[in-house]
This record gives structure tokens, C-alpha cells and sequence, in this order.
């Protein structure tokens, strides 16, 4: 099959390209929920003195709520505040007033609402998109965080005998979502930078209709902090993924928990008071997203307060063009509903002129990357000191590789007979074991990379020398997110049952 | 067809039955989290200091929350808080803090939680499901209200080609819901006491799994205040139902989201100040539910905190056996995660020693409830006063039945040529001819039963003298939650409506 060809002359910021042949059927089938119509009819009928006996909400003054309030750290030294916070413990309070002035009131915000979100929180998070991601041409739509949002958009996008494109390791919470109704996954090949943009160009090329059904329309990552790996993609290998997403006319799916708690960045000039000043000099300290190269509107991409605020927070939003954007609400109206009144006020409050500001949730967000910064540079000396020395072991990043190879029982055994050839070698078992050993005589506890591996299509493996993902499943995964003392006794655990373990 | 018998041999409280051929394809399918899977391994190891480096959630230490009050309605004089609260203001306020003791400490709130949610939560739940219901054998899993659980509840019973039963009225936004993957809805002829079970029953008899495929097998219900009509099953309905549940071998739903908004029932006895005597009292005001009469398990009961606290609330639960609490289970961790820190603090203070307590609770829904029945009451008192005399219209709660024959413009013709003999008329025409009149010319909305309608199918009705679903659809929903200066305006404007629209 031949490459198709990217029609150049629509590559300027405003054009529109029709991408409704990615919806699902189900997408397609499903209606808007009149009543919801009716609410939009009233919003825009003439009459000044309209009574409507149309809405069976509470009234709000049922609603049990006269104020809520929330003690949060002060952001008054602004240089570091989750630092600042944890020596001296000072804090402010956000105020929700049902009858009060605020950003939010109680009395709105525990109403029914649009899907899309609350108006005052939809545009605060809209406001924040178009300051930190400027993207060409999108709209926001609140979530209860990313797994939420992810159902929705695979959803929106795939059904029986569909394909989608992610990493070879991938976090199977996600990836486990859409198989049940039929959808299969693709797994590419990953270097330390990630998803490598030839091997997705390969299954893309290599792909046989005949066999395998339609080419894959949608590649779902997680472009910073990949979990599990933890790697980045860099630049470059983002403009090469959308240029092969325009030429075979990909959906991105651009899942990014992790985007503002990168490390080893450049973080001069982030100390400046003058808020814009402030912004801006942590703006440059970003990453491009693919959101904001998406002139094509094929871009979703998916934020959330999980990693940022804390996981039960449960609020999130994802930014789209505009068709997947009323999908994505007829999906929401006909399901979860949209998000709680709780953390919509929250944010609202947080966001707004009563609260940290914009600048202020940036210095919270730049404090907590410096923080969890620390504790990956404490986990890497640790290693370097307790793991490194035993020659069973490199990291990357997070993801520990190991030399199962070195292992006295290590078996490398060559299949024949089929074709193509492939060596197959026990890494699978020795790597189950080695995860058991070390929680029940070593008492410290990894994910192993088989947790994450995406199965491989052997109809689509034929080459020759193909190492098979069962035997490049040697990895580990820690994390830094724990106490020193933790990450400390975890690495010196590790040295000690690797030793053990190879020297049996 | 002959009707199936039930085995009687198998109707103790005890009896354990085989109920996963109801199960969907999905739901089958569908595997857990293994990381959930793993978190579970490790909650058994015996190891004791055991170090997990496995799980990369956020530490407790960094999610910026101190404190959080919520100033509520207070529940010192307690014959009556909502009145009470609107007169005097009088409030209290729980807290939820991070370190400090408390129901349910913020530090263990926001982490990542199992499906069925944070524990202290689902086991105020669970006490007050047992107590108040009183069901035989069954387990109790947090939703983001009934939406969402109801979204959750047809995934993994429902799939393409399948038929569900319901309400021939009914509210779209749920029943919209599994229409776009190929469930259609059947819609049971209801009267003033809500859907008739000899209707169901027939329904079932008359079946014909060629035409149609698989007889129907799952019932959806709001058994009290029927979102539109307003009705609510009799005692003497529901044991009916649920015998033909058991016959059939029906899965029943029932959503109950107005349980404990029931009204023209007996409050005597309800003033006691003896938390224990009051819960009593309380209990034996309500109505006992298909949950509490469920000894086969066949029955899944979805409960919300929308119309009892505020729509923005965004919790509810769901009860059910423990296959279908598994299953549900499984859903949420590959889709929404259990819901929010936010909702789940609140309740689970609210119903603990420092809160309002579980009599508190009920105190309030009881208070609630009076208020809505003075509202209700007030309507009905402006209905008889504005809208009899007219002599265009009657109402059965708050679904308000229009004399369309009594106007000008009103036709019955009848269809030849057809078997069945069906007499069609213009009812469908006057009632949206009305609605929009109402609307731009006297500045009152209803909502019109068309948009409440499930659509006929043609296959099963088949007997001469079947009056069309469209030709019944002669009512106007009405809410009594607002003020009392909104229902009576919106009843003047609605009296004079009828009469110029009758006499133009």
C-alpha cells in the first residue's frame, strides 16, 4: 500500500476539515436529550415574564449548603509554596456563599447543568487552556477526571473489530476500557523517548486491510511521564507523530496527568512576583502539546487535577473541536451527567480573583514539580548507590530495567518450524518470580512490566529476528511519590534481593 | 406460549440463585484492574514492614487541603430543620481535616479508592440501606448519582438487540441512554397508580421471540413519584411485579431518586426527640421497596442525594447481589473510578457522631418532604381555583391530562385498509399547537408527554381497538419545586391559556 499524500495547500490555521467519519455508530445514533433541548428553547424564547412549571430541579433554597469553605495552603510566599507550606503550615480559606458574593455561588452551582460544565468553571478552564496551550480552535468539556474522559472519547470513537494505536507498555486501567465492546489494541515499539514514530508509521504501512479489518484511525498516548515508563516525547518526535497523524488521518488522543510535573527542565526566571511576568517565564518552561499544534482539530487532548491537586478530586476536562466537543456532551447528558458542584466551585473559587489566581495555581504547580523533583533525584542517588553496583540493573527513568540474561537459569531457546524464526526465552517467568521473591522474603513491592504490556497481533509480527514483547517485558516499575524513608528502604531492599536472586 | 412456573421450592431468605445469564457480552468479558488486582495481592502479604514501590499515587502530604467546612442547616430544633433553617438561619458545620480526627480524613479521602468507595463511606451507606430497607442479601456500591448508575446498570445487562421494559412515559434522559448500542425500549400501559402489572404480564405472554428476538428481561422502574406522571406503585403492585419478575425471570431496576419525597402519607408519631424512636417512626411512613422484597437477588435499587440534598451532589449507590455489585464494580474502575473526595466526606460526616447522625438525616428528609407537600398542596389549591373551571383539563399529581376532544379542531379519523382497525387523531398536533402557545403568548412552559412517550412498536400491538400511544399522549408535566409566586402564576397563565386556546 502506498503512503497517501497530506493536501498541503489546507494546511492554514483556519480551515475546517470534516472529521466525522471517526465517530463510532453509536456516536452517530445518539440523541441530544430533549429536555435539554426544551431548557435551550426557554433560554431563548422573547418573553421577559416567562414562568416555567417545565423544571422538576430543587429549588436552591433546599439545597443543605450555607457556605462551604476550604483551608489550602497560602500561596503569600510564592516562591515555593508546597515547601513553604510544609515548614510553616500557613494557610487561607477559599469561600463558596450560597447568597454571598463569590466566583461560584452554592445556589448555581448545585443545579443541573449544561454537559459541558458550570459556566463560571468551563470558563475559567477554558481561560487557563488558552493562556498555557493556545490551541488553534477548541472547546473545553469538564470530566470526573481522566478515566472518565478517556471512556467517553473511546466511545465517541470505536466499536467492534476497530484498532487502536498506544506504547507497547501502557497502563492497562485505560487500555482494559475498551476491549469488552470489541476494540483491539496495537502496541508500538518504545525507546527511551518514547513512542518511536517509525515503528507507528510501519504498522500503519505494513497494515493488510484484508486481515486485520480497517487501518487504525486512533493513537491514544501519554506524551509526559508515560506510565509506566516515564518517558517525555520530545519535540521533534511530536511533530513527526502529527505529520504521520495527518497522512493516514489519526485521531491523537493526547492523555497528559503528568504535563505540568516534568523534571530535568530549565526552571531560571520562574521567581518573579509580577504575575504575568510569572507566566509567562513558566509558559517557557513547557513543553509544546499537540493540542497546540492541531490545526487539523484532530487533537483531544485530556487534563486533569488527579496528579496536581489529589486523584479524589475526580475533575477534569478535555479540549476538542467542536463536533467532537457536542458528542463528547450528548455522551455526558445520556451517562455520568456533568461533574460535581464541589470541585467546580473549588477550582472556580481557586482560579479566580478571590483565590490563588491563575499565576497562583502555576506557582502551586511549578512548587510541586520541584518537589517531586527532589524526590526522583532521591530515588536515582539511592539506586545509583543500592542497586547500580549489583550489575543486574539500569534504570530508566522509573522503569528498572533488568538483566535477566545474567541469571544461571536464563533459557534462550530457538523456535523452529515456524516462520518466522523467533527466540524464544524464559524472561516471562523469571521476571513473575523475581516480583514474588522480592515482596515475600525482601518485602518491597514493584509492578512488573507484564502489567502493562500491551498483547501483540502475531499476524501483524512477520519479521524475521523479531524479538517478541514476552522477551523485552524485563522491566520494572518504582515510583517516587512515597516519603525518602520509603524510597530509601524500597532501593536498598531491591540491591539486596537482586543479589540474592542471581546468586541463588 | 405458556406461561413458565415458578419453583417454590426455592423461595427461603437463604436461597442463593444463578442469575449471570443476564449478564451483557460486555459485562462478561470485561476483566478487573490488574493493578487493582495487585493492590489487593499486596493488602494480603503477610510480610509486615512491607515497602510498596509499586503504586505512583500523589502522597497524601501534597494534596492542598487543611480543612474542609461545610456550614450547614442545623438539626437543633428538630421537628422540622428546613422550616426552622429558612426562619431563623440557625446552622452548624461539620468538618472534614486532613490530620485532625474525624469521619473521614482528607488525607485518606482524595487517594485513588476500591469501585464500591471509600470505605467509611459505603459503610454509612450500607447501615443506613440496612436500616432503612432492610435487604435480604445485598451489597452496596457508590455511583455519581442515578445517571450515572443507571448508565452502569444497562452496560452490563443490555446489548444490541435486546429490549428493555419501562413506563410508557418515561424520562428520555434515562432511557435515551442505551438506544445508541442497539437497546430498544418497550413501553408498558400505565394509569393513575402508575404501570399496570396484568399490561406487563401481557406484554411478556404475547412475545414472539421470532419477530422480535429475546423476550425482554430487564424492567426499569421509578416506583414512587414517576418522572413524569408523578404516581407511585401500590404495596399491592409492587408484590404483583415482582411475582411476575420471578415467573419471567425479570431483572428489576428500580430508581428511586423521590423515595423519600412521598407524599399524602400519615407523619404521626414523627415528633419524637429519641433518635431510635424517631428512626422507627420514620421508617414505618414509608413505603417498603421492590430491594426489600428481593430474597432471588433480582432486583438492583439506585438511590441519589439529588433530590434530598441538591442535584450538584453528583453521589448516589447502587444495591445489589454481590455478582452484579462485582460487575458494577469492574465498570467503574474501567471507566468513571469511584466518585469524589468531596460528596464522600460530606455524607460520610454528615451521617457520623460529629454530624447530623442518621435521625438527623431522616429528620431532614421528613422536613423535606413537608415542604414539598405544601407545595404540592398549594399548586393543587391554584389548579382547582385557575385551571378546572375551564373545564379543559384534570390532573392525576402533577401530570395534567387536556380534554383535546373538547376542541374545534379536533379529528378522529379512521385508518382503513389496515389490520388493526385503528382509529388515529390530530391529538399530537393540538398538544405541541398548545405547549408553544402557552409558551410565547401567556409566557408559561410545560412540558409536553410527548417528550416522556416511548415509541410504539408496531409488532406487538395487535389487538382491534388499540388506542395509539401518540393519541393518548394528552398530558402536560407540571413541577411544584419553585416558589410559591411561580406556581401560581404559571396556574393563572395556564387557566387562561386553556380557555383562549379551546374557545379561539
Amino acid at each position: 500500500m502506498e503512503t497517501p499524500q497530506i493536501d498541503n495547500n489546507a494546511t492554514s490555521n483556519n480551515r475546517v476539515i470534516d472529521l466525522s467519519h471517526h465517530l463510532s455508530d453509536e456516536a452517530r445514533i445518539r440523541v441530544a436529550n430533549p429536555l435539554k433541548d426544551i431548557m435551550r428553547v426557554i433560554s431563548e424564547c422573547p418573553v421577559t415574564d416567562l414562568i416555567t412549571m417545565a423544571n422538576g430541579d430543587p429549588h436552591h433554597s433546599l439545597y443543605p449548603f450555607q457556605q462551604i469553605m476550604y483551608e489550602v495552603p497560602s500561596i503569600q510566599d510564592p516562591s515555593d509554596p508546597v515547601t513553604s507550606w510544609n515548614n510553616s503550615g500557613r494557610t487561607q480559606i477559599f469561600h463558596s456563599y450560597r447568597d454571598q458574593e463569590c466566583a461560584l455561588p452554592i445556589r448555581n452551582a448545585f443545579q443541573y447543568s449544561r454537559a459541558a460544565g458550570l459556566v463560571p468553571c468551563k470558563d475559567a478552564l477554558t481561560n487557563f487552556t488558552n493562556l498555557i496551550f493556545a490551541p488553534p480552535n477548541h472547546h473545553v468539556m469538564l470530566t470526573f477526571g481522566n478515566s472518565d474522559g478517556l471512556t467517553k472519547v473511546f466511545r465517541i470513537f470505536g466499536q467492534k473489530g476497530d484498532h487502536f494505536l498506544t506504547d507497547e507498555f501502557s497502563y492497562p486501567g485505560i487500555t482494559n476500557c475498551p476491549l469488552p465492546y470489541g476494540v483491539k489494541w496495537v502496541g508500538i515499539k518504545m525507546d527511551s523517548g518514547g513512542i518511536i514514530p517509525e515503528e507507528l508509521e510501519k504498522v500503519l504501512i505494513r497494515w493488510d486491510e484484508a486481515k486485520l479489518g480497517r487501518r487504525p484511525r486512533l493513537l491514544y498516548l501519554v506524551p509526559v511521564g508515560q506510565n509506566p515508563t516515564g518517558s517525555t516525547l520530545s519535540v521533534d518526535r511530536r511533530k513527526k507523530i502529527y505529520a504521520i497523524a495527518q497522512i493516514w488521518d489519526l485521531i491523537i488522543v493526547e492523555d497528559d496527568p503528568y504535563y505540568f510535573l516534568r523534571y530535568n527542565v530549565p526552571q531560571t526566571n520562574c521567581a518573579s512576583a509580577d504575575p504575568d511576568e510569572f507566566i509567562e517565564n513558566f509558559r517557557s518552561t513547557l513543553i509544546p502539546t499537540f493540542l497546540s499544534m492541531d490545526v487539523d482539530g484532530r487533537v483531544l487532548r485530556l487534563d486533569t487535577f488527579s496528579k496536581v491537586l489529589a486523584p479524589g478530586m475526580r475533575l477534569g476536562w478535555i479540549t476538542s473541536n467542536k463536533l467532537f466537543h457536542l458528542k463528547l456532551g450528548e455522551y455526558t447528558d445520556s451517562s455520568t451527567q456533568p461533574p460535581h458542584a464541589f470541585g467546580q466551585m473549588f477550582v472556580t473559587e481557586m482560579l479566580s480573583e478571590h483565590g490563588w489566581k491563575i499565576d497562583g495555581f502555576c506557582r502551586w504547580l511549578r512548587s510541586l514539580c520541584l518537589d517531586y523533583q527532589n524526590r526522583l533525584d532521591f530515588l536515582l542517588d539511592v539506586f545509583q548507590r543500592e542497586v547500580e553496583p549489583t550489575g543486574y540493573a539500569k534504570r530508566m527513568f522509573v522503569w528498572i530495567e533488568v538483566f535477566f540474561e545474567k541469571h544461571p537459569r536464563f533459557v534462550r531457546e530457538r523456535c523452529s518450524g515456524g516462520s518466522p524464526v523467533v527466540a524464544r526465552t524464559n524472561t516471562e517467568c523469571l521476571l513473575k518470580e523475581l516480583i514474588e521473591r522480592l515482596m515475600s522474603i525482601h518485602g518491597v513491592v514493584f509492578m512488573p512490566a507484564s502489567t502493562f504490556a500491551i498483547p501483540e497481533n502475531a499476524l501483524w509480527v512477520e519479521s524475521d529476528g523479531h524479538v517478541p514483547l514476552s522477551d523485552r517485558t524485563r522491566f520494572l516499575r518504582a515510583t517516587f511519590a512515597g516519603t525518602e524513608d520509603i524510597i530509601e528502604k524500597g532501593m536498598i531492599r531491591l540491591g539486596k534481593g537482586l543479589r540474592e536472586f542471581f546468586q541463588e
